[in-house]
């Protein structure tokens, strides 16, 4: 298709989700009355709904069907844990100011914008030029705060509004900041992510676990990105839902003994080398995909796979979703391996779920900080006999060398690596003595052989001390229920072909409410039978709507349609009512008393509409 | 018994109580390996289990049972909302500073612990003395900052630790601060309830509910309070989880139509006249509260017993709960009438649940502030005749007469009430002018007869238009899990006698596990089985632990007793298995394939254990 043609229907597509989703109060922006808050959105009755049953569902298939730990952090985080994660000097983006406003945008958007642009636009653009801006798009997220300034100064690119000159980039911190107490003494921040609470427990985490690895800690909760200029809606917002999981493993071992159960799950991967090469991405089996060393390890793998099976149980279509591998200069030094599980909506391929073997990285980062080890042990069935280096420096000899330095020297020397100290014990041997650089001094010094024994000693082992490693899967839950609203939205025309109506396909798990109960006509008696049901649907927890206008059918059908709800109960008689399902339209006729217990069997799972829809007379409408 | 013995039984009891959660998770103060935050709080494994429960449990009692419209809003909150709301210039604590230190404390604190340690360890107190501390005490959140720094200054208060001098009391804002977006020019603060998320929207649920009331809008969600220096450990801390109903009705018709529904629950109440009269709360039957005038209406009557029904069917035992009206102090303004859930613990009676008749203070507030009308609509069936006001300047008269200061005194004219015009019209028609006092302008003019008309017209309406009184049910999520944590603590003889044990009686529903599984000895075949039950039991969704460590099945019962798990299951053959409950310690034998399903019925609540107690062979141990 012609591009502008396909972006022209990308974006009306877009416009006709959302304003159902807004019609509707699926969202609603956040303090409407007072004009909003650019990225704070609120979720309406039908929004908040689809959410809790987006997390009851993730409950279900991540923490209970996989016994993690789920725990529950504050949002409010001193300073020094996010200092150790590294959030406080490298949380940020690239910001320019309108030197004349004070407006600020987010640097390497306004040079994406002026590429794109360009590219979309400009008749004369040569094809060299092309070339260069297409080279900029794909270095973006690489380019430093001296290059993105320098290719806004070369363009010319100024501010967007006003067109006046743009100050040089510089970093701003995504937190929300605040101070912990009345002395305006404690710095604290927003979290930026749920993880760093797991990380900071993993001692008492392990402990309760007693004290084996693997296992996995969880959690749901809010998190907090203060964005220079929100864009893209509901996709990037300042305030959001996380859902996330740390996988804490042995990192000489990590195989998943439930591997096998996913290891044929088959669906569309894009390794790094695929997208370097320039080709597309490509179903491959995830057994396939780790046993050729394309997937770091089975851990990963597995994770992958029981990501694929939540997201398309959610209602996402497989054929939208790709897990694409992280390239070399996306990736943190420190991580093995990173996929991301990426939704194709009218926004384009969106980061919903980041899947990332994190290494020891962070429980590293907080021992160091804190002074507190975070590290198993693993018991060997036997000891170990191993060679141990030991360094004995001989105090009084050291002391009267160096007198007041000789508690640097001494650090010095014990802190030497095997490589050092054995290259140290060979010059001593051979010359009886040897400089030495003690870097806290910042001076050579002279070692006499007598200063100090290098040996290398057999010891028993009982244990091996090591840092787990980390594999994170984390969820961001609210681009992935946008995402299931594009994927789930259609329209088809009334009866009478007047008019287009909206519908939402949202499976039953999902869906905001799971059935209305629509009395056909308004009489005290049909009332009475839907109120019997409403009572009966109560007790069995099915949340539903009772519609008792005086509406046509069709319109109550159209109204609950655009809600996704699944099944409509019409009550037409006193003993029987007629139970409809949502895309296929298909109607039957079940008993006032059975309707409750159906209606709960197909929003359970415990049937499909198929089964039930052989057990019951179909109705004609 | 003794104030002194019950106060360290108490103490003891709350540190035995204490001892557990910590050790087992159930909590962990936040960022313990930095030493941790005072008043913020981790839910660890247990604990996040016991209030996903709780929650669940809420959502479905209130939200779908009454079919609320659940809505969830963001935690940060621009200044314009919380300036609407009073909470700028209101929301905060009187604070005194060591003068030398710069440790803040809280004003009230300082003076109630003086009041109270000279009460109880001072035997040398004048019967005159001990009675005006006992009065301190009794108004002590009436004072204000000048009242409470005299008290201060004359008891010779000083810093609790330094005994440094002290600063005069001054309010200190309890809100987190923060700024949204990158410019430093919005303030944001981090929303102290969740209330205000739902205010703003009512006019939009309003439309959602088909312009219909009443209705109730519910919403889960975080708050947060930067305590001066939080004191009482899980039960006063800096972020919190609250969940809060705002039931919106007609002020001329505040019945309810289920009220009937729990016009019988009979349960501890304390009006407001009991206090003052020094009486006990006693229980009175919710009906008879309404009837006599002392619950001001039956919508508030109804939520006070619907939450009776939630905190007893947790746990909570219903001889330490009352329903406590607040005194007229107490009591914002605004508000017709307010009780408290208190919950009686080891600290003493502590608010768990506020239901306040809120008038229509808040619809209010934003519609001032905002611009924006929220405000109902009665449509008449028949249009109504009414007699309207109506005042007529004639404005080129007025601008002859008063040239630039016209407008001043059209829109004072105006602006007059009904009585003070028709009191005008009287003296014009009788003397042809009148003073008038022009309040904007600060001065008396001459308004002569035929500078204006007023006149009473009849009119027909066709609606009423009017702004909605909230009721406002609002739980503290964590203060009533504490209460039930000390609830249902109790503690047992080991079967040796050796040791006592510990239990907690949780409610199945609530229970952070329904059951574990034991094989009682290690072995694969025992152990096959009891993978075999864990597979059953996740595909019913019930969570459990299992436990295959060697250690006697009496000692694998205490470990999970201690954690309130209502059901053990111990495979002690190929065929069927031992299902234990925690508090009775009775034993039933069923078969290995129906073991899930029995476990699930008395964790729904759809059997108890008496039920099925009797359908099984019971097992002596």
């Amino acid at each position: 298709m012609d591009a502008a043609l396909e972006a022209h229907n990308r974006e009306a597509f877009r416009q006709a989700v959302g304003n159902t989703l807004e019609r509707r109060l699926f969202y609603i922006p956040s303090f409407k009355i007072y004009r909003g808050v650019a990225g704070l959105y609120d979720y309406g009755p039908p929004g908040c709904a689809v959410k809790s049953n987006v997390l009851a569902f993730w409950r279900q298939h991540f923490v209970l069907q996989e016994n993690m730990l789920e725990v529950d952090c504050p949002c409010v985080t001193p300073e020094i844990v996010l200092k150790a994660s590294g959030h406080v000097d490298k949380f940020t983006d690239l910001m320019v100011k309108d030197e004349k406003t004070g407006t600020c945008y987010r640097a390497d958007h306004l040079l994406k914008d002026y590429c794109k642009e360009k590219l979309e636009k400009d008749p004369n653009l040569s094809a060299e030029k092309a070339a260069e801006l297409r080279h900029v798009l794909a270095v973006l997220d690489d380019l430093s705060a001296e290059e993105l300034g320098a290719k806004i100064k070369e363009y010319g690119i100024s501010a967007p509004d006003t067109k006046n000159h743009l100050s040089d980039p510089y970093p701003f911190n995504l937190m929300f900041q605040t101070s912990i107490g009345p002395s305006g003494l404690s710095p604290g921040y927003m979290r930026p992510e749920t993880a760093q609470g797991i990380f900071v427990n993993f001692k008492d985490l392990y402990y309760y676990n007693g004290n084996k690895l693997p296992f996995a800690a969880a959690q749901i909760g809010q998190a907090f990105r203060n964005e220079i200029s929100p864009r893209q809606g509901l996709l990037r917002v300042r305030e959001f839902t996380l859902a996330e999981i740390e996988h804490f493993v042995d990192p000489e071992d990590k195989s998943h003994p439930k591997f096998s159960e996913v290891a044929e799950l088959e669906f569309f991967m894009f390794p790094r080398e695929d997208q370097v090469s320039g080709q597309q991405a490509r179903r491959i089996p995830i057994g396939e995909a780790v046993s050729q060393g394309i997937v770091n390890n089975e851990t990963l793998g597995y994770f992958i796979g029981r990501v694929y099976l939540f997201l398309t149980q959610l209602g996402i279509d497989k054929d939208r979703l790709r897990f694409r591998q992280h390239l070399a200069n996306e990736m943190a030094h420190y991580a093995a391996d990173c996929w991301d599980a990426e939704i194709e909506c009218s926004y384009g391929w969106i980061e919903c779920v980041g899947i990332a073997d994190r290494s020891a990285y962070d429980l590293r980062a907080h021992t160091d900080k804190s002074g507190v080890a975070l590290v198993a042990h693993e018991k060997f069935l036997e000891p170990k006999e191993v060679e141990k280096l030991v360094i004995a420096p001989v105090k009084k000899e050291l002391g009267l060398a160096f007198k007041g330095d000789q508690r640097m020297v001494v650090e010095a020397l014990e802190a030497m690596g095997e490589k050092e100290a054995m290259e140290m014990k060979a010059i001593l041997e051979e010359k009886g003595q040897a400089e030495f650089h003690v870097c806290t001094l910042d001076k050579v010094v002279t070692i006499m052989k007598n200063m100090l024994s290098i040996s290398k000693e057999k010891k028993k082992e009982h244990q091996r001390v090591f840092t787990p490693s980390v594999i994170e899967p984390s969820f961001g839950i609210g681009r992935i229920i946008y995402c299931l609203y594009e994927h789930s939205f259609y329209t088809r025309p009334s009866r009478d072909g007047d008019e287009q109506l909206n519908v939402f396909r949202f499976p039953p798990l999902i869906a905001p409410i799971k059935c209305t109960v629509f009395p056909l006509v308004q009489n005290e008696q049909y009332e009475e039978v839907a109120r019997f049901i409403a009572k009966s649907l109560t007790a069995v927890g099915i949340s539903y709507k009772i519609d008792i206008t005086g509406t046509s059918i069709g319109k109550r059908y159209a109204r609950t349609d655009e809600l996704g709800v699944p099944f409509a109960i019409t009550v037409d008689s006193k003993s029987s009512v007629t139970v409809r399902e949502r895309d296929s339209k298909q109607q039957i006729r079940v008993s006032v008393d059975e309707v409750a217990s159906v209606i709960r069997e197909v929003t359970d799972g415990v049937s499909t509409w198929a089964d039930v829809l052989w057990r019951y007379p179909t109705h004609s409408s």
